[in-house]
């Protein structure tokens, strides 16, 4: 059937980009659902939710790209892939987590196809940084208690935390980092060194999947909740007084008040 | 028919908050559009696409709300109209453009269902500050460019620039200024005031909308261009070495390179 497709010439090559949003597959959005069901060759993300496939056509081929700090698929060799279907099978969707174009290295995978001259299309995603806080009732930006945020990586191109971060526990800005849940100790101690032992701190795994958990504490405990609690990768951390809005905050509150009125 | 719905006692209160997105009408979530067609009744925002009201079902009683800045619909007003038709009509979805925790007071709306023990839901969308500049290939964070970025409001609860701009100016973050447009001198001032007159800038109106409409320069000449452009508000502020990756900027850097060399 697609070697019938491309026989008959038809099939323009084309990639688009489509941000998939965190975890839950019912947040992509409508525009990415319709760029899967003219998708000749799907390739996806390993933090990519399955169930998203089932957008595409049944014969349209689907491969997995694996994580973007995995060896077996570098951006080089994910960058070669979507040109050959490309130019072999028409339509490829490139079909990331979250937002393409926040972390995701969308901009070398349009560069790139755009150097061959092939048409490209950049469909937006939720990114996780700021449609995750959200879902747990966490704005970014409250009354007085924020009036910015600051969105970091945990693990910079040199594998460090971005210098930046130094600049973030610093400001008042409302603090989320991406890929940091690994280096969480060193984190917190960089908001410590501001004298930031209470600023609460939200901790959220899988946001918006059905596994996702948080934990909620402030700059001197969260590394042991993290703990406690086995969170792991992808999670995202948050950094702010808009945290203490959480619920669960309300207990921490309590304790504190408790311990200096004692 | 709403009258039967209810006198047969099977609309239960529940309250929805809903992201739109940015302009273009298909970048709602699946999630979204889920949440309208079961909507007896839809509070919307100005900068929604009026599109997107038909997804919800013909007989949904449809309400404009008007800006959020607009004295004619405080934030009380709406929260009183919120609950008032959830607990008459059953289920409202209340659709605000972008992504409803970013800046749009989605919190409050949530927290005051919830003083009403009303259900409540929130469902993620495209903030414009993350999607809209990857839709103009620029990317948020990029190789030795940027590692972070800083989400800011050009007009905070106290009608000012935030001061977190002072900061933000300094920092090596890509800088993103939303409800900026009317103070861009203002704003490019304090990156003067840091030595940055020459760091990119982009200035994106309608960001994914039919009209949308870009300007690209640097900090010593966005003000001017943004006048003789004729670019007014919605637009966000993108100030960062990011910016130099879109096509219009190569022009500039030439510019500048011919100024250095006679």
């Amino acid at each position: 059937m697609i070697l019938n497709k491309i026989s008959s010439g038809i099939l323009e090559p084309k990639i688009t980009l489509v941000g998939a949003g965190p975890g839950d597959p019912d947040l992509i959005s409508l525009k990415g659902v319709k760029a899967l069901k003219t998708a000749n060759v799907v390739l996806y993300d390993a933090l990519v939710n399955g169930a998203l496939l089932n957008h595409a056509p049944d014969d349209a081929i689907k491969i997995f790209v694996g994580r973007s700090d995995d060896e077996s698929f570098s951006q080089a060799a994910v960058n070669k892939l979507m040109i050959d279907y490309a130019l072999n099978f028409g339509h490829v969707v490139r079909l990331k987590s979250g937002d393409p174009f926040v972390f995701a290295r969308g901009f070398e995978e349009v560069d790139f196809a755009e150097s061959y001259s092939i048409e490209t299309e950049i469909i937006p995603g939720i990114s996780s940084a700021t449609g995750v806080p959200g879902l747990h009732k966490i704005p970014m930006i409250y009354g007085n208690l924020s009036e910015s945020f600051w969105v970091l990586t945990g693990t910079n191109s040199r594998g460090e935390i971005s210098p930046d971060l130094i600049g973030a526990a610093k400001s008042n800005a409302t603090v989320v980092v991406l890929m940091g849940i690994e280096k969480i100790k060193e984190i917190a101690e960089i908001f410590r060194g501001e004298g930031k032992e209470r600023l609460p701190v939200a901790v959220i795994e899988n946001g918006s999947a059905r596994n996702e958990n948080i934990v909620v504490g402030v700059v001197d405990t969260i590394a042991e909740l993290v703990e406690d609690h086995q969170i792991s990768s992808p999670a995202l951390l948050v950094f702010g007084d808009v945290v203490s809005l959480h619920p669960a905050f309300d207990r921490i509150r309590d304790f504190y008040q408790m311990l200096a009125e004692s």
